[in-house]
């Protein structure tokens, strides 16, 4: 017999392409485990970027499992929310509108049976509606970097009521690195370097180039394997992993912004999007990198050190860019895709806590999603 | 200026040797910390194996920080607890006095304000008082394995509020191996199974073999560098990691008990404590071991494999002991005396997600006990 559900969890879902789709289909799937366990998501509302489908009475009721379901299915097939009106007791908003809706939920629910926003979207547009679901005592959960990696008095606003926020999914996918972090912190241990490879892709190309293998035939590789964006400079660029740096460095109380963070492009301007078309980088530019990266890697491997694209949060602050680490350090010893996170603290001193695995994809990027939203059950808890 | 505090964590710690002490400085030297989190941390009472120590008003105080430092000292110093008596508004109680008074404790402020028993001794005798509290709607954290390596039924009431207890450092000491676990579970990601190197001692002894050297030789190495116990055969015979085998095969779900689990003993019972004293399995016992062990890591080697002194956790129930594993896996790769899980799961299926990290010591070991407490502030917040 499962126990009695203590803790009911409503929730709004901004975003449902990939992991927004596959977070839902994790919420479904785990009401058994869930029910076992003395807690239940309600699932009130889920918003794209046109719309909102919000359940008619967001008090008592979310979104049955059958139209969450349909949703699911509906958005894989590339049709939008209205495709769903009519299927049970919901309404549909259009923008803006929907914001306005999401805000009432937030002031009926935010601080009463409290409410989790949880932004599985990829856009810097949701910041402002977060923050004023902070204003009415939501939660937050995140797998979208933007609204923390933009302004740092956003990112201030957000944590700002630190237990009701959780952002495990905007680094390493799943991998428990914040939550791990957090653990170390609070338990007074300051962290004093972080190091991590917290790209898939540029971890493949790193490590495939120990081999002796040409930069320019890896990066194709990566590319044929579905490692990369459809544009490989999205990759090479360094941004996306700047970003993750930035989280982490504003985790550890660095007051720092994306300006103040070095990132190091793995290609030319010369041959940026600006110049050069993406057939053209992939056809003749990549090959003009071979030769300097080929001198990089042997100079490294002189000393005994292989090269990794590495993001470094110390007390100087924080870059992101090549760097050479010992071979059989866990940076070095890092093959394939997975994500590897070297955390350095008075308890970790000599050898760092390393957290390795994973780092991408909609499955485990969801299920660290869902993780961060059952983490949050004992703020709205019926009964002591 | 440090936030309101919103939650009040009152402690009463059982067990003030090597972690038990190590806590109490942890705590005292993170109240800024923490008056930042909004969280406080109030020890009401400190027991050791014969008295408590116990504020005279536990509603409204603690022992203060200037007491909980001179019975650092104290401890540190072989005192026992009644040497503090009249060193501030506390009182004394012997056994079996001092049980009572913790109930008392429970009673009055388990299901109001909460209450954490903390147990950071080696013995089983907590285990009755530990569920009285759990009774009396108290939380639980524990360093002490004990407890959950006892009858199952004792396991279960232990757990039975599954988010009222914290036992971290069970297991690798803060290494966020519990914490990781659960979140993945909680996701819906079914663990497949668990593989460890949870013993230093082993790790360091079974590594140090690849190199060629003689078991002896490194045995006696690791006795010098106090890696071990006084007694290396309490290492050696795999006991230890057997606890914790059989704490995360519980947390997986499986109701087993220490007798269904295999514990492979590195030396056979010929040369154990009843035939041999510690000395003669130190001068002659050991030497009569390298003999097989030089053959099992040559016949590893020659498949490409090393041996580890692993636990492994799988649907098929839980084995402890020597193990070939590849030598590019991050069990293979492991040197020194650093402990590595490793984690299969549906998103971690081919690729594990592995913690590795230092899995002993009385700072690490307490700083993963401090987390414990600090994760229970959200069932006693004083307001939403």
């Amino acid at each position: 017999m499962p126990a009695p559900v203590k803790s009911v969890l409503p929730v709004v879902l901004l975003g449902c392409g990939g992991v927004g789709r596959y977070l839902l289909r994790h919420i479904v799937s785990c009401r058994p485990l869930h029910a076992n366990q003395g807690v239940a998501i309600r699932v009130v509302g889920v918003a794209d970027s046109s719309s909102l489908l919000v359940a008619d009475d967001v008090h008592s009721s979310g979104l049955d499992d059958a139209l969450l379901t349909q949703l699911c299915a509906a958005k894989a097939a590339g049709s939008p929310l209205s495709a769903l009106l009519g299927q049970g007791h919901c309404q549909l908003f259009q923008n803006p509108e929907a914001r306005s809706k999401v805000i009432d939920a937030a002031t009926m629910l935010g601080r009463t049976t409290g409410l989790v926003l949880v932004d599985c979207s990829a856009t810097y547009d949701t910041v402002s509606l977060l923050k004023d679901a902070v204003d009415h005592g939501c939660c937050i959960v995140l797998a979208n970097k933007k609204p923390l990696t933009g302004a740092y008095e956003d990112f201030q606003k957000l944590v700002s009521n630190f237990r009701r926020i959780r952002f495990e999914s905007t680094v390493g996918a799943g991998l428990p690195v914040i939550a791990s972090a957090t653990r170390i912190i609070a338990s007074g241990d300051p962290v004093s370097c972080i190091v991590g490879s917290l790209s898939g892709t540029l971890g493949y190309v790193m490590s495939e180039l120990e081999d002796g293998k040409k930069f320019s035939e890896v990066v194709k590789k990566a590319k044929s394997l579905g490692y990369t964006e459809p544009d490989p400079r999205d990759d090479l660029g360094g941004m996306d992993v700047a970003r993750k740096a930035l989280i982490l460095a504003r985790l550890l109380g660095q007051q720092i912004s994306m300006d103040n963070i070095n990132v190091e492009s793995l290609y030319p301007s010369e041959l940026g999007p600006d110049a050069v078309s993406t057939e053209d980088f992939l056809e003749s530019g990549l090959v003009q990198l071979d030769k300097s990266m080929e001198e990089r890697v042997k100079a490294a491997s002189s000393r005994g050190n292989v090269l990794r694209y590495v993001c470094e949060i110390g007390s100087t602050g924080c870059q992101v860019g090549l760097k050479e680490v010992p071979k059989d350090s866990a940076l070095g010893r890092l093959r394939g895709s997975d994500n590897v996170v070297e955390i350095y603290s008075r308890c970790y001193e000599s050898s760092p806590l390393v957290i390795q695995g994973a780092g991408a994809g909609n499955d485990t990027t969801a299920a660290g999603v869902l993780a961060d939203i059952i983490d949050l059950q004992d703020l709205f808890r019926k009964t002591a």
